[in-house]
């Protein structure tokens, strides 16, 4: 088998076997397929796309290019979460704790934030002395004691995804369903998992931006987690807007605090509810949605959610008060800059882009890989779309290092560029768009 | 400026400025624009075309990668042929005497063959002595005291070429009209030419099978090659059989030699005639095409065109007796090998392309580039279509070494699917099918 004619089978249209593909992704770790023939197999999979047969073969050739978790031996259900990603996005760290709580296991793996989009192991930093560098004896021992464990990637997990990872970052190959389907399912089947929920987000601050596309990144995940035996749940979620009133890693882990409180912003509850929802019903935890609802809002009630949350913060080496006192515990900006409206109206728009954009360049973000984050800058929205303002009202809370100086006229002018100020209020729109399964 | 924009770029369908295109391919050289950042952008290529602007753009940075050479100092014109490649192509070797004979200086750098067809170069290897590595001072001195030489790709001729030539090979990026463009102008303008003339072939034993490929290739080589203020002149030209009646390398030179003595065959003599007149007249040696016709059959009549081949001999070290006993002088296979019609009729085809691999299975031609080549071996068609048989008549003698013994099974089946033969012979379709300009 030659790598040039499987290149130009996928490039003339064609459909290859599992065995082809095996081939291809075998070929990364013996460097019989070099990067600059992936490069272009990985273009013309961005042209010609793949049968959801290929997929599945390149997820199932990619996960078993590593360790290939199995967590058999701790009771009941295994059950993660992943996002596509979006601004001020802190489900993760409330859905997990309250799931863990509820009886399913969340073994969860996740990524640093890059561009305008937080990541949840830059978050989980934030809290002093909390490590994501953990060992898979430890990820075992923290998933069976804690009932949840927040882990970064190890290079033990799916070695072919990081190579081709890196590979389409540089080549303009990110944007394919098939390609995306294969990174993250491949990532997340490694962990042990008996089933996964997904958030698929679109619009102004997600990486899909229409619903067309986000509905068939769903399509492609749930049938090909499907036809590798298992179980997919997607739902499709609105990112126009920033998710909640915080975004940054310290910011965002005060307020997940105050969600597993009982203190959260509607926006938030309703989307991280949601997912867990679908996390103890695919997870067999519960035999309906509502039900399910129910039950993780008993475990905020009860404080056994936040429980959870400490549990792990101590597992994982950090500062456990972080649950009790977050301001006094989590690193807090030196400077404070207000946006403030500059007529009076109700906010019609907050676009979640620029947020993001602002919020990176206050620190809160990486704009390369080698970006040094501040854990303490970002933003907080003391208003969101459907508020009323009086001209000179603080909008939002830049929160920054004085170092940052700089660059606040333009974190300022994108968030001048994301906020709308109109006449009436918007017309409220369901942040879940619908449930594809 | 970055790589991997200007590959989304493309990717998306958009047109690169000229600025774009010479860093990418200054990027080459450099590093900075990594292989595997070429093989996406090649593909991307394949997939959305470029525009003439573009392919011009591209030649042009591909040429001034290496030395473009000034024969300004060599009195009158000087021209050059390319051909697209086949089975039996030894036009070369023939027009360009003539046409130096002709007073048209043919500074020809050639290449080498791979696959089913030929190359100028391990043809004129078979001569004993004949040298084509020769420098670039050696080059532009044989050009202006012979008024043609016959030399392989130096490494300060288009490196830039020679990286992506690989790359495409191992890539599958080789068939697309800009790439192949870029890559055959960026080679032939580096020599110092004022006007090429091109034979691009199309049929079974062509690089393009379709006649509308061919000729979408011949437009573009035409319309950049104008872009580039310098004439492009383009036959398209039959390659559904063998040109001539030799394939195999000392088979072709000895098959030259007897065309520069007025005993060519037919179908050969009007191909190579038409090229080297096409020459003349885009050299401005001729006023038209019948004149610069009349003026070819002369200087084979006068011998001065078979002088010219001996002159460029005996510069680049062969032994010149080849033009007068090439049957001595050329090396020649210890055994040849008959293959008889199965039965009586016309011939109706002989199809090129198993010919040549049949010629390359007897060891004329390479299999992969690090075949070595057996100059003696090759193929002597003794009928060609529209030639009556009797049952058990030879149509082809096969030349061969004994050692290649084991070959000659397959080779007999090739030539058996390579020839077709009927109640009638086969209606005369002329070789030359267009000129485009």
């Amino acid at each position: 088998m030659r790598a040039v004619d499987l290149i130009r089978k996928k490039r003339d249209g064609g459909c290859l076997t599992a065995d082809e593909i095996r081939f291809l992704v075998g070929g990364i770790a013996t460097a019989v397929v070099p990067d600059y023939q992936w490069a272009a197999f990985l273009m013309a999979v961005v042209w010609r796309g793949m049968e959801p047969g290929e997929t599945a073969a390149l997820v199932e050739a990619m996960l078993h290019s590593g360790t290939v978790l199995d967590l058999g031996d701790i009771p009941g259900p295994k059950v993660d979460k992943h996002s596509t990603g979006g601004v001020g996005d802190k489900t993760s760290l409330i859905l997990a704790p309250i799931v863990a709580a509820c009886g399913v296991t969340v073994p969860m793996v996740s990524g640093r934030g890059l561009g305008h989009t937080g990541g949840t192991l830059d978050k989980l930093e934030s809290i002093p002395g909390f490590r994501v560098d953990i060992d898979l004896a430890a990820y075992r021992r923290i998933a069976r004691e804690c009932g949840l464990v927040l882990a970064g990637q190890t290079a033990e997990i799916a070695p072919a995804d990081r190579v081709l990872y890196a590979l389409r970052d540089a080549t303009a190959t990110v944007e394919s369903i098939p390609l995306i389907t294969a990174s993250i399912l491949s990532k997340k089947l490694a962990e042990g998992i008996d089933a996964l929920v997904l958030d698929v987000k679109c619009g102004d601050g997600a990486f899909m931006k229409s619903e067309a596309d986000a509905r068939a990144l769903a399509a492609s995940m749930t049938t090909i987690g499907r036809a590798l035996g298992k179980p997919v749940q997607a739902l499709l979620t609105r990112m126009d807007e920033p998710l909640g009133r915080t975004v940054g890693n310290a910011l965002e882990v005060k307020e997940s605090i105050a969600c597993l409180r009982g203190e959260g912003p509607a926006d938030l509850m309703d989307v991280t509810l949601g997912l867990a929802a679908e996390m103890l019903v695919v997870g067999g935890a519960a035999a309906d949605l509502a039900a399910a609802r129910e039950r993780c809002l008993c475990a905020i009630a009860d404080g056994s959610a936040l429980e959870r949350l400490r549990l792990v913060v101590v597992a994982q080496g950090g500062e456990p008060r972080v649950c009790d006192d977050p301001e006094g515990v989590l690193p807090r900006a030196r400077e404070v800059t207000p946006f403030r409206a500059d007529r009076a109206g109700f906010i019609t728009r907050l676009a979640a882009w620029p947020v993001g954009q602002a919020s990176m360049l206050l620190g809160a973000g990486r704009e390369t890989v080698a970006s040094r984050i501040d854990p303490a800058a970002g933003i907080v929205l003391r208003r969101k779309p459907g508020d009323a303002v009086a001209a000179g009202d603080v909008i939002a809370d830049l929160h920054h290092d004085p170092a940052r100086a700089a660059s606040l006229p333009a974190a300022l002018e994108l968030l001048g560029r994301a906020c709308e100020i109109g006449p009436q209020p918007p017309a409220a729109r369901p942040l879940v768009i619908d449930r594809i399964a």
